[in-house]
């Protein structure tokens, strides 16, 4: 399985953000037991690296960075072990540093024209964000419609809620959201909640594709 | 009359899906008969260049490609005998290969940014795609207010319920749209459907005007 | 206090269209008075120079050019003696001309790619248009939660009903509009109006800040 096969097997992207390091490797470890051996770590605190590199160790999951926004976060994702990167827009800087570190990147495209300037890097799996401000799942389904090669992870107010819809777009490969991982449950310790979480969204879209 | 003045002459683009090249001619024909004969062919079929040849042979209607993705597609409509390209969004290549063939091209364009680019190119005419939800007419209209130069092809969840909200915009130029030519019906060879619904689409348009 | 400050001073940027030269200065002098001393002059008039000038002259208020398209509008702004140039968008061409000039400029960006193309080119303040369709407060506080170094001028669509939406967003610096400078009553010369709308802007944003 590819490093995109294995973070889109799920169909869910959990996204953290880890205050602190030491916060990880038991996160990680509700992830798993819930179901969701993934996670895209919010690589804007201090924290993010180590939390990156101990998830990493364990072996049993996917670990990536997200809210990387330029090449030097690239680097300093990839040192910490991060098997894939996201960035909340396309970057040239940004997909070229991945490209040359051989690391999946996932850039974020809202426009046709900037799907088009990932098409042209070489890139079809896109993240859709801000999704629910951007006109939300018709507006993906809109987008796949004309772009029958590219496949989306719309990410940005989504929820147990509206997670269906998203599902029901054919050209959506996997829904990112912190919703499965809220910021102040990690901190708190609270693993239960998130391993909870993280089975009902996996439920969730198993009853979805029935 | 400039291919750009036949296009928006009517103030309507029907934008068709050809899966049979076969269903080409007479779905003109149908378009011509509803006073509407103007029509851009999705070029993702493999049906799309012997239908736009087909189309084009009549003489009698204004044939071009849409959703063209790159310069390849660009050189392949052309051949086929489009008369005008749209793309989804903006592309330098495929803009700069229209402008070498000398074909009248109407890229997507959704931000400001995005028309700044295509201004910079030399384009004034530009798509807006997905329309509906990407802040429907009422972005347009906003858009329309500060680029005085620029006129608008609006495309995307539009439909006889929401067109005069499009077409009461100052700097819409045409609509374009799948209403009036819903593939199953073109793929039935209903063709008196497709006539009415273009003959109401038109007669909405002049009702519009008095 | 720099020119950036003195424009986000007051959390409000009255957007202005003046039609006639000889109404900037008495314009100017009721935006003052209602406590507002900070004026973007839209640049699509042919008024808009002279105006800049007459208003700048004054020493008592900060003058700024709106909506500029490219780079020979920088030029006659700056000429004009605007302190400040915005965008509807971002052009490369438009902010290197204000990097030669030493004026500040504030393009328009509305998705995260348009963002990081903002952040490649050293500016962290700008304008974020059709506020209201696209997106809103919603959209403007997702951006901000993963741009952490952006400052955000939301403008379009904005009045006293939705503007402590805006201000609420951490990210927003500060809130553009017409509503305090109807274009009708500054051609009319109905200044107390004028001063009594952006006195009782500015005593909105007081309201929100308690």
């Amino acid at each position: 399985m590819s490093t995109l096969e294995a973070l889109c097997a799920h169909r869910l992207v959990p996204v953290v953000v880890v205050d602190d390091a030491a916060d990880a490797d038991p996160l990680a470890g509700a992830l798993v037991a819930g179901g969701l051996p993934v996670v895209e770590v919010t690589f804007h605190t201090g924290a993010a690296p180590d939390a990156i590199r101990a998830m990493a160790a364990r072996g049993d999951c996917l670990v990536g960075a997200g809210g990387v926004l330029d090449a030097s976060e690239v680097d300093a994702a990839v040192t910490a072990g991060a098997a894939f990167v996201t960035s909340p827009g396309l970057s040239r800087a940004v997909v070229d540093r991945c490209l040359e570190h051989g690391v999946l990147t996932v850039p974020g495209t809202v426009t046709p024209t900037e799907v088009l300037a990932a098409l042209e890097l070489g890139l079809t799996t896109v993240r859709f964000f801000p999704a629910a401000t951007s006109g939300g799942a018709a507006a993906v389904a809109a987008l796949g419609a004309v772009f029958g090669s590219v496949s989306w992870i719309p990410v940005g107010g989504i929820g147990p809620a509206n997670l269906d819809e998203y599902l029901d777009v054919p050209a959506v490969a996997a829904v990112g959201g912190s919703w499965m991982v809220p910021r102040d449950r990690v901190a708190a310790g609270d693993l239960e909640t998130v391993q909870r979480l993280a089975a009902e969204a996996v439920a969730q879209v198993r009853r979805g594709r029935r």
